[in-house]
């Protein structure tokens, strides 16, 4: 049995990977929450000790009222804006949030932590089990994004925040999105789920099981127990990274970007080098993943996201999740999004109005597949500062500005 | 060193699979062309002797001229119509070539091979290579689409044939139909390009890469050496047959026949078991995968496609390849096809309409994805016996029925 306890930044320095604690992988916020304080999941797993890893920026304002929670998507973590500590690339949310930015720092507290089930900072596969005296591995009990939901609200009721300013996020950030305006719609004044879906559909449950089976393939997986083993799935985790990353782009963009252009050559090898320029940039996208991300993590956020169905929830109405809800919604959508297109978004749409909740829908014209709600796209930019500013009036918070 | 040779009736007998003989796979039919008629591929190499299996159904007329030749898909083979002599199944265009049927074998002469680098009875990287006595493996030279049809082209000259009919195929098959177009315009007086693309696309390139490292990443790939240590990549092969499976259908169509539906269960296991019939569906098609498809032929045959660009070989323009042809042709395309869309129809019947070719072309509405070309869509049907009966009539062919 291995307990090697590590700080984050040893994480990258040796492969394999040693036993994570979570605790240690934070940039220093994080919240431990005691055994009497369990987290419980949907299938009756129970977590304990929890802990939550988070990043804040900006300040909390007296009323406590400026609090905005964005939820990440599959990969992503609490590191939304800045540097990543571990990869050193922009948060994933970095053109969004930051001063001046739509979600303002200079304005609102935001608020980013890592998903339960993660590899970043919150308990997850990777992280001790007191139970057994190592890694949880498969021992980890599978975790839905309704469990994700009910970590960020201990998190939430811990940083003494009652009622949300705003949730937002994209892909499975906006399910949780959703999730969050039908657990808790007191908590929640304005939610925007962007780019996501009511329900995981049968395409996308497809996709992620590939990458499971990519994983579980690699016989350095050793039934998930890797970690006690000194190994990792490294070749079969970027085998899934490589199959998913396909799904986020567009055909037209990966034309564009790539089409049929050849890497450091002039005429093809005729063997199976990566002669052409796609090739490498997905070979390059599965090693750099399998750098940052817990091959038994992989398993559990894809798990997570192919139980979420909020309508079953709900006697299979998804008008019902948000019946009476006062929060004010706002539904963003990418045309070239394949994988979460534009008639998930309208699904939502529709159940809220059926619902008779408030709600905005804006679908952005963009070539760049489902990753267009991590990039640059400025109706996107336009869309999400109008929203928030519009929420924020509403909310009685100071226009941008006013605390300079 | 091994050197089992082995019959057709034996190949799913045994795991791991021998070394191959191809003559010995092919349902009867196969012509082996001796060392001074190599077959030598566009990127030099050398296949010598060459073997060729293939299938044919109908008769030759005494003039030769109603000799239909189907080019086969990506992992498909000569075996289009009747039951599969490995699989027990339905050929792969069972629905279209009989009696009576569009591809009418009381009318025509059809024609099928499996292409070269493919393993079910033409030579491929499973087959003993002479060089060296052991099996090909990665020694095979790395073929082309037009090494295919020359390949083809050299068993229609076996045959005694000059002019074929009609050439017809879908999605990779589709590829050689035009290639043959193109390569031999004065042999072909119709053809069917059918689900296919003048060029594989960024994307269509991308998947394959990800089916290909799925492969090479499992440990029982052996650097391609697997035959000669007795073990095969299964469970590699498997990952990339599922990922490649999702893009033969459309979301709709999974919707539809799957949607979230569960899997002999009432409720999720909160587990990675097969959960929902969608994961249930693609494990079995990647188990039923690696019982018919030698796992280095997958390599071989995808790379075939990403290679395909035949404006590239006509100084970049696609109309160049059919300029001043006489041949009749029928582009196909089904509208929910995402892996080979009608926008690459539309682009080859531009090309045609540009060199001045005859072109009918047909968008069939279709839920089922690409794998429509391989199903009984009545529309699908009617446009292929419409466009044969009138290139029969236009050939001189005698009308259905005439024969009996």
């Amino acid at each position: 049995m291995r307990s090697t306890y590590r700080t984050r930044g040893e994480i990258l320095s040796t492969v394999p990977s040693p036993l994570v604690n979570a605790r240690a992988l934070s940039n220093g916020h994080s919240v431990v929450f005691p055994e009497d304080r369990p987290l419980v999941t949907d299938g009756g797993g129970v977590i304990a000790p929890l802990t939550i890893g988070y990043e804040t920026y900006g300040v909390l304002n007296a009323e406590r009222s400026n609090a905005i929670l964005l939820c990440h998507a599959l990969t992503g973590d609490q590191y939304a804006a800045g540097a990543h500590p571990v990869t050193g690339k922009p948060g994933w949310w970095d053109v969004l949030v930051g001063p001046g930015l739509p979600f303002d720092t200079d304005r609102y507290f935001i608020i980013c932590s890592n998903v339960v089930g993660g590899c970043m900072g919150s308990t997850g596969p990777a992280c001790y089990n007191p139970a057994t005296g190592r890694a949880y591995g498969l021992d980890f009990p599978v975790v839905t994004i309704r469990d994700m939901v009910r970590a960020q609200a201990m998190l939430i009721d811990h940083l003494g925040i009652d009622t949300l300013f705003c949730v937002a996020g994209g892909s499975m950030g906006g399910m949780q999105v959703l999730q969050w305006a039908a657990s808790y719609p007191d908590r929640v004044f304005a939610a925007m789920p962007i780019a996501s879906a009511p329900r995981h559909s049968s395409q996308n449950i497809a996709f992620h099981e590939v990458g499971r089976q990519a994983v579980m393939a690699d016989p350095d997986w050793r039934g998930g127990r890797y970690l006690d083993e000194g190994v990792r799935p490294e070749k079969g985790l970027a085998v899934a990274r490589m199959a998913a990353h396909i799904t986020y782009l567009s055909e037209p963009a990966l034309q564009r970007k790539f089409g049929r252009k050849l890497q450091d050559r002039s005429a093809p090898t005729f063997s199976f080098d990566a002669d052409f320029q796609i090739e490498s940039y997905l070979r390059h996208q599965g090693l750099a993943f399998v750098e940052r991300f817990d091959a038994n993590s992989y398993l559990f956020v894809t798990r997570a996201c192919d139980y979420f169905d909020l309508a079953a929830d709900y006697g299979g109405s998804l008008a019902a999740a948000f019946h009476g809800s006062k929060t004010r919604f706002c539904v963003i959508s990418f045309t070239s999004d394949w994988l979460y297109p534009t008639s998930a978004s309208r699904a939502i749409v529709h159940a809220l109005n059926a619902g008779g909740a408030s709600v905005s829908f804006v679908e952005i014209e963009s070539d760049k597949g489902h990753d267009a709600f991590l990039l640059f796209e400025p109706d996107f930019f336009a869309t999400t500062r109008g929203f928030l500013d519009a929420a924020a009036a509403a909310r009685g918070l100071p226009p941008a500005g006013a605390r300079e």
